[in-house]
């Protein structure tokens, strides 16, 4: 009596329909319906009962929203590296496996700090710009705000994304506090390349060095190359001026580089002829190899994807149709392509893309699949425009030594049990 | 010594160059530099002041962020209609001239409602679908979220956005005080045809009756072929649950069409076979012609534009080069084109655009102008896929009696004083 309707218009990303009609032949899984609508005997609206909120008058406006208060428990994922001592030291995750679509809210964006949210007064603070320059420049927000600006939808993800996932058993956590380490906005700001031509960078320019106005003055050098090409002094996120959290009043974007380059609360650009071997790019973010040694400057984050619906510690209540819904990204481009197994990787079906001409973007993958009550292992594994795709877990660890954290794109396993449960796996 | 750098990089939206340095010859104006970077003696850090946060370890990670409280400032624009006795009635409009980028942050989302802001527990909620179908069908909130989803970015647009424009003297306010009752959002959902297909119209289904769970029990019909079309029923904006003053937990979403028949609290949909003509489409939300008839039904919102940047209240601080920027969009389809002038409309140079790809959707226009301290009118003219384009004021005027409120899509005209100063005029 019920059947599924054909693809969904999606004027964002059109939907050639292939990858969905494919995988149902794959899976043998035959979607034959939403089981989860309820027939009413009747057709009057006697068939809703009448609810306390629409007999009184609702609550005034506010100048500011906020989300209800019935989705108060979604808000990010802590990882406070030293707990109440320092409570703006570590990892905020995004809870990805609250989230659909593409654009994180700026709310629930991930935090990684190294010393707190620093409260800026943006008519105090100024950039910068010195160095291997012909005319070193100082700017006032307001100066920015004068230049030409870019619009632009970028993810910004930790480079220790994931590390949870290397422990030697697989936690039983929600997806984000796993892999929530990315968010993805709309930024505006001034391309960084105005200013340094403003500036006139010397012939033997080669890097900048990046440092904020935090209390720890984190710091990167950043090669003279990606400065020039995509590099954003981003003023606003989502819209509206940036969240302090993020990075106000100006942050670094470096669309695609591990987000820790993307300096926060930006105080000072200083073109140099060689990396400044900062702290904070020589006691961590570095990659340690098989041998013992640290290989430096992995500045791009790999193809990766991960299914946030159904997703670790959710249930299935019911056998059925479900759609299977996450999100791949890649720091080298676009996302060409996403592919879903739910059996462990033995097959794979292609996934319907929203995003993906964005490059450097989040990108939303969904797939229709029916859960017939038996266990599945449910994988996603994306390629990106570069023909990059996500490695299985074994290959990807044999790459490093096992006390390395950092850039674990492998591919995620999520275990439906015959009672419906989800769990994390490791295949 | 400072030069303007070609135009900058954007991945969203590619930038043939072609409407700026069109601009440039047309507007006499030679752009020659960002005037407002400070030249540093020096090349060190001392040009650079310690600030007092970068001497302390800064605030805690939030589980959900806010905006830094030197934004405070950054909110609605309310219009209440009946003040405190009624604060959930009228409207909130978006600060559109303190926004950048597409995207409006959900915080500031405009509001229109007639009855406040229901408090809605979710697992109390349900979706009604019934009249002309064969299978009269009930949706839990948990029900819907089986169903494939689409994500598409559109705007929503109260139809008596910049009814205040028709005032005998222009209003001296924020641009969007006047403007703002208009927001951009990403939208997730599962597209209406899905649900009313699995319902299975009855031959003589024509419209719907979509009712909300408001206090007012807020009702519009609409055209079936819409339904079937690109309507959503939207669960997610931005990434997240609905907002609570934008429909949570589920809201109809039909782009395009003016904003109060985007049914939010949605409690109902009736299939029927004429319109219901109901008090909210039958009091208000009808055009007002010369001859004083009312013409009802016109659903589509006009094509529209408005520069936010620089905006009546601004004040200029000095001459030199600005990048005017603003917001353009048309319920009919894509933006094609937006034109600028300077000269109150006697001459019009294209903006480059970001975001043209998406129909429905906001697109942000920009285009750089340097102020050689003379009066000058700014007016922007948005021409959609459709080829209809922006009237003048006063040719909108002419089509409808005085007493008319809704979709005045006429241009916007902005005067710059000697002075710098920015305000509304009539031209």
């Amino acid at each position: 009596m019920k059947k599924i309707i054909g693809d969904p218009p999606d004027c964002d990303a059109p939907d050639t329909g292939k990858g969905r009609r494919g995988f149902l032949k794959q899976g043998a899984a035959l979607v034959t319906g939403a089981a989860s609508a309820s027939l009413v005997q009747g057709a009057n609206a006697q068939g809703l009962a009448g609810q306390p909120w629409e007999r009184v008058y609702g609550a005034g406006f506010t100048g500011y929203g906020q989300p209800s208060r019935f989705e108060q428990p979604v808000m990010r994922h802590m990882r406070r590296a030293y707990g109440d001592l320092a409570p703006g030291s570590g990892s905020a995750l995004a809870p990805i496996e609250s989230l659909e679509g593409i654009i994180t809210p700026s709310g629930l964006h991930n935090i990684r700090s190294h010393s707190g949210t620093p409260d800026i007064d943006p008519k105090e603070h100024q950039l910068l710009l010195h160095g291997l320059v012909q005319r070193p420049l100082k700017f006032s927000m307001e100066a920015l705000w004068s230049y030409p600006m870019t619009t632009r939808t970028h993810f910004v993800e930790c480079s220790g994304n994931s590390a949870a996932a290397l422990a030697p058993q697989p936690a039983q956590v929600p997806a984000g506090a796993m892999h929530g380490n990315i968010a993805c906005s709309e930024w505006t700001g001034v391309p960084l390349r105005m200013l340094l031509e403003e500036a006139g960078l010397l012939p033997q320019a080669r890097w900048l060095l990046a440092e904020g106005a935090d209390s720890a003055h984190m710091s990167r050098s950043i090669p003279v190359e990606k400065a020039l090409d995509d590099a954003l002094i981003a003023l606003y996120q989502n819209g509206e001026r940036l969240r302090p959290e993020q990075g106000y009043p100006v942050r670094l974007l470096l669309p695609g580089f591990e987000g820790n380059m993307n300096v926060k609360w930006l105080r000072r650009l200083k073109v140099t002829e060689e990396p400044t071997y900062t702290k904070d790019e020589t006691s961590k973010y570095t990659d340690l190899q098989p041998d013992g040694r640290a290989l430096q400057f992995t500045f791009e984050m790999g193809v990766k994807s991960v299914i946030t619906r159904p997703s670790s510690t959710m249930k299935l209540p019911r056998t059925g149709f479900y759609e299977i819904s996450g999100i791949a990204w890649s720091g080298a481009g676009r996302i060409r392509r996403v592919e879903v197994s739910t059996d462990g990787g033995a097959t794979w079906a292609e996934a319907a893309l929203t995003g993906e001409e964005r490059p450097k973007a989040l990108v939303r993958f969904r797939l229709p699949w029916e859960w017939t009550g038996r266990e599945a292992v449910l994988q996603s594994r994306a390629t990106d425009e570069k023909g990059r795709r996500q490695p299985v877990r074994k290959a990807w660890l044999a790459q490093y030594s096992p006390a390395m954290v950092y850039h674990n794109n492998s591919i995620v396993s999520w275990a439906v049990g015959a009672d419906g449960s989800v769990k994390n796996v490791y295949v």
